[in-house]
């Protein structure tokens, strides 16, 4: 099985709402929890209880149409609110991230890291110091880890931040955006992908549910082909179409069904009847 | 602060249904996520995405009325449906647990564990060598966390089970129960709790909602009064109400618009006026 670390704040958690997008279930991807591999459910993180949509579904989604046989599995170690001197190397987050990616890695083989962060350091001139620290990090990621050359995946801050709400604060969101790019640029293996045209839950910082389906094939392509991406996919809404329509194989139906039941939305009449 | 270890199976991750009972919101009750501590909220553990109410909840509420000015903070390392063998000592729950309360030792005290297991080994004979087998993991887990002498609380099954839709195959679990009874009565620091009148979900192995709550209230009784509880608490009801009726501080009232505006089940200006 191939594996994907998701680290950074809350757009890489997930924000976007779950009732806004129709649900992805594919038995070939799987998440982390208490160290060990399930079907993945959204919100896959459980940073917060405001947890929901972010893009990795969309991306692994994707990886496994390119990938048929294959499993994936999603590693949620992102935080919200999170600064990047939260995720300093003797830090808890830090740390964390990496006991978690070693239980991961057990049984799995780490095939690339999607990083999203920099909301909370979009103000009060941060960027200055953000492309030493992001840099000392993603070395020490790799070096933690044994995977110096996997991709490293970043995505930009979306153009909807410094204006209203929650993200009104983020006003050098486009500076911040810059040494993402630098970085991606300087760096081998690691790819840059827009957050153009992108657009927000009414907090006005956290990514919706579509366009968080939308950035997760953006990352996907970015990691297909190896290659920074700065425009929009002209065929990205497709993509997220091609997400929602795959048809459910049986065994996930079983596992709706019983997740349904459990949570006492239909009767055990209805349970048994669907696994007949 | 001090902390608790939450560990086990479904019924101690919780599967009551969030909507049958009220929220408890406590700033003084924190819980684990990402290494590091926040607020609680239900559910929490995150073990399966039908997790819900769980029995710490009301546990940590009562434990707050009588260490006033403390905080209390609580470790999810529950996995529903796990076998007593899932939790040997070189397994992924078991390493990964240990490694959840390390985190959590960091900057508190664990002063208590609290267990529920064994629904999962309530058939085929399993019960006769169930004392064995929670008589290592236990030894191990006070060696391991350097807790020689902190109370662990062990609940009972529910006699809801073996009778309807999933609990029907738990046919030996009184059996189990005088397994959890023997370690409890035979080891130091070592309580039992009894699940007498708790009912169940629909599905016939959950505890219901407002059951974790009353047994919460038990575990913390076992635990304050460092003695076994076999018979259901003549005012546990009456302590569940004062759970659910507590008045919540102005913070406690903040946290949660902030939660319903970032849910977007509230506009900006109600949230504004919320501060106001």
């Amino acid at each position: 099985m191939k594996s994907l670390l998701l680290i950074g704040q809350s757009n890489m958690a997930g924000r976007g709402f779950t009732h806004e997008v129709p649900p992805i279930y594919n038995e070939k991807i799987m998440m982390l929890r208490n160290g060990r591999w399930q079907m993945m459910t959204e919100p896959i993180h459980f940073d917060r209880p405001v947890a929901g949509v972010g893009l990795a579904a969309s991306f692994a989604e994707a990886w496994c149409k390119d990938n048929e046989g294959e499993k994936i599995g999603l590693i949620p170690c992102a935080e919200g609110g999170s600064a990047i001197d939260e995720w300093s190397l003797d830090g808890t987050l830090f740390r964390h991230a990496m006991n978690e990616a070693k239980f991961a890695m057990e049984d799995s083989e780490l095939v690339g890291i999607l990083w999203h962060q920099g909301e909370s350091d979009s103000q009060d001139g941060k960027y200055k110091e953000y492309y030493e620290k992001i840099l000392r990090i993603f070395n020490e990621i790799r070096r933690e880890l044994s995977v110096p050359n996997i991709p490293f995946i970043i995505g930009g801050l979306g153009d909807y931040l410094g204006k209203v709400a929650f993200g009104a604060g983020c006003v050098e969101y486009q500076l911040i955006n810059e040494e993402l790019q630098k970085y991606a640029q300087g760096n081998e293996n690691c790819y840059y992908v827009t957050a153009k045209g992108l657009t927000s839950n009414p907090d006005g910082i956290h990514i919706n549910a579509m366009s968080q389906r939308i950035f997760g094939i953006r990352y996907y392509e970015a990691y297909r082909k190896k290659e920074h991406i700065y425009e929009p996919l002209t065929n990205e809404k497709e993509l997220v179409d091609k997400c929602h329509n795959r048809m459910n194989t049986s065994s996930e139906k079983t596992y709706i069904a019983l997740e349904r039941f459990t949570l006492g939305k239909i009767s055990y009449e209805e349970l048994m009847k669907a696994f007949s």
